[in-house]
């Protein structure tokens, strides 16, 4: 293929920045290589990566192949799917069978599955190239690894998909796989200023995740634009992609402060939801208080029975094998899991159900609602991913939602804005994502 | 430790025929060793194996030798817990991190995981011995495998935890785990005449399955008496077991002709239940009518597009890439449910979940319900493991059943009759269940 001058002498991105719809659409057109993109990656990531130590398990030479190959394929049949050539990125709880899979955890060390996990398998059928394996907590826990805030070597970058989170936000690749049993990928994605994504529960398949809490972990995605999150999305329910759509009228907004607001909201966030909330009114949203109520409290009082019962009953192999290997925290959670009568564990479920059911039926009104993401900006300090107290209600209910770079604090660091739709209401969630994050820039 | 006179003159069963109860009591005595008891298994295995083909792994030294390590312990410091030296069969679904795990697929012969699923973890924590893998139909699907049933080599044993209940009804293992999406567990117990207990979804982890498809995929167990799949069960919650106690009152029972009565029932089945039921109002049990309704009518009518979807979407990587070696019934299940608009599966889980809700509304006045397990005796045939149609209903609705062997048919083979109890009342059901087996002896 010839260069095109007219593409020559535009003003040049650095391939590494471009969006991953950007990306794929270059290289189907056969503007750029996924050779020279997956370069690109990881010529940034041999820069950056002694400062933000986002990647578990990086083979430069094992991308490289895979991107060659794609553009042979390309030349040859053409794309495989939209994500043709793309890198993606993959939190290390995730199986791959071509790559090891250490779950953060010196118990899994080394380890190589047999296959794919089902949403890696259907990335790769859309072309993607996996890059490398992103740093995870322990076991998509709270014990956080090596990674560091790629604007803030100091802070945390959240947790527990903390490479996923630093990596996109510091352009290593546009998009990575993250998981959530309590905040996992909206609370990286709020501190280090890029979308976060969480589908509702169920909608990508989990065989090939490693289970924190089976009632609530919930795979989803890390992306610098709502429009990347939604293709990948699309690719991970193996449907062809549609393209977001504009939405007909400004959404009705219900603005929630969440169950934890009055004891725990910073300033900052406070700011960041009603500065959201104002922008939204003024271009046409008809914004309303939400107001959850008192078993919404007791719902998110109890998030931790499920999940350290869960957890208890899940690590049941390494615990009887290897608990000199499990970190403090989660030791204690599965000490906790262990203590935890069967019959609160149950009723903890049934009320997670009911207010599943309640939360429908309240959100009959609204589209979405906007709440805090992360609790203002990343905090000092690499021993504690940060409080998921803002994402777990969310969590347990089910519900889709999203973290959006809208805000800034007091030292230049980004705070995020979630939005929540009703169970399935991907779509609807989506849109209104990419609405507002237009007023961001209007 | 002296032989006790009074012990031995009694007249002996073989030990393989023991129930795992009976052998934990007598090893934590000393009566017995673990040893004995897997050489008795071992040895009867040897004999039968050919006829029946239960096991698709199976190493007497390893065996053997966890048995002689069991004994070891026991006499320096006592028993582990509740299955200490007791023989359990593993259905090839779950990991063993010790023994390969080949699903019933060429795909994964031979494949060796890192650790044991959570429920083998915590019956070895209990003392268990794994004696070995049984067979599963095709990733715990529907395409059978090598099994035939024990009493009669021309019939399909059920599926697809074939070798479990084949297995256990041929006293080769007390108790064997299985695995229940549509009515892998209950199908081969109703068929084989043993016992089939499929919890309420959700209550034994699924760390370490193969998921066939999420929403639906519930641990088992397939044991002789009701006894043992309580003891088993209450192992693998991770709590200390409790004595099934006896019922105060006589239960009341909603006599459940389930949706498929009319087009499907054979007369043997409508006889085993009426039989069971006229037995249970001659012991005092208030029996009444249950109708289900359309909505359930409904719901059975849409099993196979959660199924389905699911299955497609868990399949992804052996699809990409192993497709030529799935069965053409797995073929034709991925097909299904890769052509299934994402709409009608999630309006399928609602369905579902909405059933559920209802359900448990509509037995406030029943204790459990009586219901076909698998329809007949197992047919001849080794092509096909069996109609599910009378056990994924319950499947879907997530509620604790169990198939028992309270019938013949004309052939002299089993037939079961189901019991269900609302969800998390696995007590209730156990209690009631233990009550209808009295009542067959009396």
């Amino acid at each position: 293929m010839k260069a095109n001058p007219a593409t020559k002498s535009k003003p040049k991105k650095s391939l590494n920045q471009l969006t991953a719809a950007q990306a794929a659409r270059r290289i189907a057109k056969g503007e750029i290589t996924s050779e020279a993109l997956v370069v690109a990656c990881l010529d940034h990531i041999d820069a950056r990566e002694p400062q933000v130590r986002a990647w578990s398990y990086l083979n430069p030479a094992q991308a490289l192949a895979e991107a060659r190959a794609r553009d042979r394929e390309l030349k040859k049949s053409g794309p495989r799917g939209p994500l043709h050539g793309v890198p993606i990125g993959v939190k290390d709880v995730l199986d791959t069978g071509d790559m090891p899979t250490g779950m953060g955890s010196p118990i899994f060390d080394g380890w190589r599955p047999k296959a794919d996990a089902a949403c890696v398998a259907l990335v790769r059928k859309a072309g993607a190239v996996i890059l490398g394996k992103t740093v995870t907590c322990e076991l998509a826990g709270i014990a956080p690894r090596e990674t560091m805030h790629p604007l803030d070597p100091t802070r945390t970058p959240g947790g527990s998909s903390s490479g996923s989170g630093a990596g996109v936000a510091d352009f290593h690749v546009p998009v990575a796989f993250g998981t959530q049993t309590g905040g996992s990928v909206l609370r990286p994605a709020s501190f280090c200023g890029v979308v976060g994504y969480k589908p509702t529960y169920n909608m990508i398949n989990r065989a090939g995740v490693k289970f924190a809490s089976e009632t609530l972990d919930t795979i989803g995605l890390i992306a610098r634009t709502v429009e990347d999150a939604a293709l990948v999305a699309d690719v991970c329910i193996d449907r062809k992609p549609v393209k977001l759509g504009k939405l007909d009228t400004p959404p009705r907004i219900g603005l929630c402060r969440n169950v934890m607001w009055d004891e725990f909201a910073s300033l900052v966030t406070k700011a960041a939801l009603e500065g959201a909330a104002t922008r939204a009114k003024a271009a046409g949203a008809k914004v309303t208080k939400f107001d959850l109520g008192p078993e919404f409290a007791e719902l998110f009082s109890r998030r931790g029975e499920i999940n350290d019962y869960e957890r208890a009953c899940g690590l049941a192999w390494e615990w009887a094998h290897h608990r000199e290997k499990l970190s403090p925290q989660m030791t204690k959670t599965v000490e906790q899991g262990l203590a935890l009568p069967h019959a609160r564990y149950q009723d903890a479920l049934r009320l997670a159900e009911h207010c599943r059911l309640r939360l429908e039926t309240m959100m009959k009104n609204v589209d979405v609602l906007i709440t805090p993401a992360a609790n203002g900006e990343a905090p000092v300090g690499l021993h504690y991913a940060g409080n998921p107290a803002f994402q777990a209600l969310w969590t347990m209910l089910h519900v889709p939602t999203i973290s959006l770079p809208l805000a800034e604090g007091p030292n230049g660091l980004p705070v995020g804005v979630q939005l929540v739709a009703p169970r399935w209401q991907d779509r609807r969630l989506l849109e209104t994502a990419q609405w507002m994050m237009g007023l961001k820039n209007e």
